[in-house]
C-alpha cells in the first residue's frame, strides 16, 4: 500500500470550505516554528551526532508509539524502551511495522506518515513485508549529514526551541550552544522544580538537600529553600528561560503563612508529612512559584491531571515515560483560586493552563482566561494533542474567549523530528477551524487571515515573552 | 474592513445542507420572540427613556464585553463597571474598537456585528481608525423615538419579556407597565429568591427580617418564613409572573421535617450556621420550593454551577457582575433526586434544569428529562449560549430526548439590544442542526419544518405556561 | 406523512465524503451480525411463539420508547410497562402513533423507522389517524411463519447472540436450543453475577444462600462462596458463555486479602454491612471476579455509572427496568488500577471497559487501552449508542487508541426486532467516520476497507474470543 501525504489533509470535507482552509493555510505553512515547551535534549543539538537506526529514532524513546505496540502484546523491552537495554534496532522496526495498522487514525500514525513521507521520502507504508527496505532506505540517510541534528533543526525553520530542565542542571549544554558560533538556533531551558516541590515524589528529600547546599542553608530551612529556588531561576533566566513549568495531579494551591509552611516544609524533609501535609505544602509552593513569576517575570504553565505510572510493575521494571501515563478529572475554578486571589491581577504574571480533560475547555479554562489578564489557555496536550481533539479544543474556548487568550500551539515533544510535522497539523487545523467560521459567515476573510499568522507568531511570542 | 452580516450565517458549509437550513430558517425568522427568562430592567420599559451613549449601551453593562477587555490589560473603571462611577463614554467606546479583533470568533462579537449592523446600519468593523465615526453614527441615532425602548421593543417583534427580581420588589414598575395602555408588551416578573434561601449570602439575615416584617412574624419563625415567602410568590403571580428562578452553586436538594429545618433556620437568622448547615437549609428549600410550585404553578428553573465573583478584590471594588463568576462541575442525577423523588410526578410541577458544565447534557439532563414529565432540558446559557455550543447542545441532548422536552431558547440577557441577534442565532443554530438531520435521513423534512415552528413558540409557551 | 428511510441515511452531508462511506457500508452492510453482548430472553428462540402484538413487540417491553411516553404525561401502566397487567394492545398502540412525534431525532425513533418499513413495509408514518391501519398491517404479519423469532434470527443473518443470565440460571434453555438440530442459530449465556457481588442489591443474602446450597457450604463461608461462583462461571462456560458483565454505580477495585474479605462477607451475609463495608468488599469482588477471568478465561465486561430505579415510586408499583436509570458522573483511572496492578498485564484477561459518561472516552478509556493489552474500548452504550454520540466516540477515541483497541459493536438490547437496525446504524456511522478520515487524507482508501470489514468481524471475535 503506498503511504499517503495528501497535500489538502486535515482540510474540511466541504469544497468552498476547503479552499479557505487551504488559502489560510498557505500564508502560515513556511512560518518558523516556535516551540516554547518541549522535552528534546539540549545535548541533541550540541553534540550533533547521527541519529542511531531507525528505532533509536522512531520508536524506542516515543512512549506514543510503543504504548500502542505494549497494547497488542508486545513486551516493552523487545523495543528497547526504558531501561530495557540494547535490542536490535532492524527486530523492533519489523515489530513496528508488521503493526502499523493499528496506527491508523492516531496522532502518532499521521505524525510518522509526515516524517516518512517529509524527511525520507518513504512511499509504502511499512508492514511485514516493507520493513527491511524501509529500515534501510532511513539507515541511509542517517549518515547523511543533512541529517544531524542541527541541519534538521536549520531545515526544520526552528526560531526558537524550550527545553525543560531539573532546576540543578548547570545549563552548560544551553550555555555552549548559546557560546557556539557555528549554531545559531535559539535554545531556551525551562525551569521545572516538580520534584522539589512535592514531599511525595521519591527522592524528594535528597533534591531538597542538593538544593540547599548550593544555597548553603540548611536543609530543613524554609527561608533558605525558597532563596534557593529563586537563585536557581535566576541561574535560568541567565541562560535564557522564559518559562517554569509544574506538572501536577491536581492544580491545587492554597495561601499559608511563612510560619505554617515552614513546619510542613521541616516534617516533608525528615521524611514525616502525611498525604494530606503533603497536598497543603505542594499546593502552597504551586502559589508561591506563582509569586516568584510575578516577581520575576518566568512564564508559569500547569499541566495537570495526568496519574503517572499506572502501572507500577512497568515502572519498576522499565523506569518512568514508559506509556501509562493515565489522566483524571481536572478542575481548576476553585483550585486555582487561592494562586489568583493573590497574584492573578499582577501585571508580570503569565499564567499558562493547561488540561487533558477536555470538559475543562469551555467551563473553566475560557472562563478564566476570560477575565484574567495573567491567565492563557494552554494548547491541547498529549493525548488530545491530536487534529480531531483540537478542532474541539477550538470550538470549546473560542466563542467564550476569541482567538487571543491562547497560548499558541505547543508541541510538547521528545521526538525531535515529530516538529515539523505536530506544528504543520495545527496549522492545518486552525485554518480548517477558521475556514469554517469564515465559511459560516462569524469572521471576515481578512480577519481570519490575521488571525493564522498571529496564533503562529505574535500570540505565542506574547504569551510566552519571546 | 467591512463588518460582515452574511444573510447565510450559521448556515451549514455543505451547499445542499444549506439550502435546507435556509429553507427552515425562513418559516421561522420572523415570529415573536418569546423571552421567558432575563435581565433587563422594567424601568428600561417604563420609563421609556432615550439610551445615553454607545458606550452606556454596548459596553458599561455588558459583562460579557468587559471582561475581554479586562483580560486584555484594561482597567475595568475606565469603562464605567460597577461602582467605577462616570467616564468619558468617547474614550471607553475607542477603547472597545481598538480591541475590536478580541471578539473575532466569539459569540458577544457575533451579537454585537448583529446589533450594529441591524440597529445602526454601521458598515466597517469597529477600529482605533472608525471607533469615532462609529460612535457618532450611533449617537446620532439615539435620539431618534424609533431608538427608545418600547419602540424598540416592537421592532423586535417581542411577544413577552420576563424580567428577574427580588421577592420584596412591590412589582410597581410592572403593575405601571401593565396599566399603561400606550404599551402593549406582556413584561412578567421573575420571582428569584436566592438570597432569601442561602445563609451564606451577605445579607441574609437583614432580608429574613424584612420578609418577615411583610408577614408580620418573628423572623426567626420557619412557618411564617414559609408563608411569607408563598405570599410573595402570590403576589408575583398577581402580576404575572409564571417562574421562579434559582441560582445556586450545587443543585443539591434534602428533605428534612419541619422541626429539622425550623433548627437550622434559628441558627441562620442568628447568624449561628456553619457551612455543613448552611447547605443542609438551603438544598432543604430548593425541595421546598418545588413544592411550592406544585402547589402555585410557578414554574421552576435552576440555573447551577457557577462560583460567583471569583476574584474577590474585583468584587470588593466594582461590585458583583463584573465578568468573573466561572462554571464548576455540575451534577444532577443523585443531588436533584430527593426533590424529584417528593415532587417530580406531581402534574402542575415544571422544573427546568440548565446547566453551564456541558458534560450534564447527555449524561443528566437529557435522561432526567426522557423520563419525568416535570424535568423539562434548559437551553444553553451564558458562556454556552453561542453557535457551536448549541450545536453540541442539540447533539448531545435530541438522541436521548427529542425535541420537545427542551425549554425552548432562553436569551438569559441584561443587553436589551441583544435580544433579536440572540434569538435570530438560535433560529439559525436550531435550523442548521435540523437541516443535517433532513440530509442525513434522520428527520423528514416536514417533520423539521414542524419541529421548527414549535421550537420557537409551542414549546417555550408549554413549557412556560404561556 | 410518508415513513422516511433514506438509503443514505447517516452518511455525511458532503457529497465527495457521502460516496466513500456509501462504497465502505456496501462492503460490510451484509456482513453477519455477532452479538456478544444483549438482553435477549433464550426462551424467545427456543420456544419460537409468534408476537402477540405490535404493543408487545415495539412498544411494553422497550423502555427507551415507554419512557418518552410516560415524559409526555401517559401512564405507564396504560402501556402494560412491568407489573402494569394486561391492556389493550390497540389502545396502547394509539397512544404510542399519537406521541411518533415526539421520537423525531431520536436513536428510538431511528430503530423504528428501520423495522416498520423494512419488517412491515409500513410507509407512512404512525400518528392519531393512521394508527389503527399500521397496527393492523403489522398484526396480519405476526402469524406469518417468516415472523417467528426464529425465522427472524435467520434473516437477520445473526451468528452469534449472546444472552444475559443469572449465574444461578440452569442455562436448560440455551442447552436446548444447542441440542436442536432443527435451530443452527450460536446462542451464548452470560455470567452477570452483580446480585450475588452487592452486598446492598435487595435479595442479596437469599441470593448467597442458594448460591451456597449448590456448593454444600455453608452460606458465610468465603473459600465456599468464591469457589460456588467458579463452578457456576465453569457451568456458564460449558454452555458456551464467553464473557462475565457487571453492572456497577462505580468501578471500584480493592485488593483485599481473603481474611479481610472474609469478616466482610460474613457481615453482609448476615445483613450487618454498613454502606463503606459494602463498597469495600464489592468493589474487592470486582476485583477477584478479574481474577476468575484471567484464569477460567470469560472475558469480563463493566457497566458502571448508572443511578438504577431513580424514581422510587415508580419502582414500587411497576418494578426495575421501567425508563429511570440515570447516569452519573464515572472514572476510572483511579478506580480500576488495583484490578490493572494485580491482573492487567495477565495474557487471558479482557476487560471491556464500557461508560455512559461521555467525559471519559478520551481521557481515561482510550488512554487505559493504548497501554494495556487487558484493555478494551467498550462501545457507546444506552443513550449513548445513538448515531450522533457514535460519531462523537470514535472522534474522543480513535487519535489515541486507533481502531483496534475497541470492542466491537454491541447492540444490548431486549429489543429483539432493534438488532438489525442497530447493527446497520453502527455500520454506517462507522462508514461515515472512516470517510471522514478518507477525505482528510488520514486514513488510505485501502485502509479503511481493512478496518471497516474488521470493525465487524475480526474486532468483535478477538475481544471476545469468538
Amino acid at each position: 500500500m503506498k503511504l499517503l501525504l495528501d497535500p489538502d489533509r486535515l482540510f474540511p470535507t466541504d469544497p468552498a470550505t476547503r479552499d479557505i482552509a487551504r488559502g489560510l493555510y498557505e500564508t502560515v505553512a513556511q512560518l518558523p516554528i516556535i516551540s516554547p515547551h518541549g522535552h528534546v535534549a539540549p545535548s541533541l543539538l550540541l553534540d550533533d551526532e547521527p541519529f542511531a537506526d531507525p528505532a533509536d529514532l522512531f520508536i524506542t524513546y516515543d512512549h506514543y508509539v510503543t504504548r500502542l505496540l505494549h497494547a497488542a502484546g508486545v513486551d516493552l523491552s523487545t523495543l528497547g524502551v526504558g531501561r530495557s537495554g540494547a535490542v536490535d534496532p532492524r527486530e523492533a522496526w519489523r515489530t513496528f511495522a508488521s503493526h502499523w495498522h493499528l496506527y491508523a487514525g492516531t496522532a502518532s500514525g499521521y505524525w510518522l506518515t509526515h516524517e516518512l513521507s517529509t524527511l525520507f521520502d518513504i512511499e509504502v507504508e511499512p508492514s511485514a513485508e516493507t520493513a527491511d527496505a524501509v529500515y534501510d532506505q532511513i539507515a541511509a540517510r542517517l549518515g547523511d549529514p543533512a541529517y544531524r541534528p542541527r541541519a534538521l533543526f536549520e531545515r526544520f525553520g526552528i526560531a526558537v526551541l524550550a527545553t525543560t530542565d531539573d532546576p540543578m542542571d548547570d545549563l552548560a549544554a544551553h550555555a555552549a550552544l548559546a557560546a557556539d558560533a557555528s549554531f545559531t538556533g535559539r535554545v531556551l531551558p525551562t525551569f521545572r522544580p516538580d520534584g522539589y516541590l512535592d514531599p511525595t515524589a521519591p527522592g524528594f528529600t535528597e533534591r531538597i538537600e542538593r538544593l540547599a547546599e548550593s544555597n548553603g542553608t540548611a536543609p530543613d530551612d524554609f527561608a533558605g529553600y525558597l532563596a534557593a529556588l529563586e537563585a536557581r531561576r535566576a541561574h535560568f533566566i541567565a541562560h535564557g528561560a522564559v518559562s517554569a513549568d509544574h506538572g501536577v495531579l491536581e492544580p491545587y494551591t492554597v495561601d499559608l503563612t511563612d510560619d505554617e509552611a515552614s513546619v510542613l516544609f521541616r516534617r516533608a524533609v525528615a521524611g514525616d508529612l502525611d498525604a494530606a501535609g503533603a497536598r497543603e505544602f505542594s499546593g502552597n509552593m504551586l502559589l508561591r512559584m506563582a509569586g516568584m513569576s510575578a516577581r520575576d517575570g518566568l512564564v508559569m504553565t500547569v499541566h495537570p491531571g495526568v496519574f503517572r505510572n499506572h502501572s507500577s510493575s512497568t515502572y519498576d521494571r522499565l523506569g518512568p515515560d514508559t506509556g501509562h501515563d493515565i489522566p483524571v478529572a481536572t478542575t481548576y475554578t476553585e483550585n486555582i483560586r487561592p494562586l489568583l486571589e493573590k497574584h492573578g491581577l499582577e501585571p508580570r504574571l503569565h499564567l499558562v493552563l493547561f488540561g487533558i480533560d477536555e470538559t475543562i475547555y469551555s467551563r473553566e479554562v475560557a472562563p478564566l482566561a476570560g477575565f484574567y489578564p495573567s491567565v492563557f489557555i494552554g494548547a491541547p496536550w498529549w493525548f488530545i494533542d491530536a487534529p480531531d481533539a483540537i478542532l474541539r479544543f477550538r470550538a470549546a474556548v473560542t466563542e467564550t474567549a476569541g482567538f487571543y487568550r491562547g497560548s499558541g500551539f505547543i508541541d510538547d515533544t521528545r521526538a525531535f523530528l515529530s516538529i515539523p510535522a505536530r506544528h504543520d497539523m495545527a496549522r492545518r487545523v486552525d485554518s480548517a477551524f477558521l475556514a469554517r467560521l469564515v465559511r459560516e459567515g462569524r469572521v471576515s476573510l481578512a480577519a481570519a487571515e490575521r488571525i493564522s499568522v498571529d496564533l503562529v507568531d505574535a500570540i505565542p511570542r506574547k504569551t510566552f515573552k519571546l
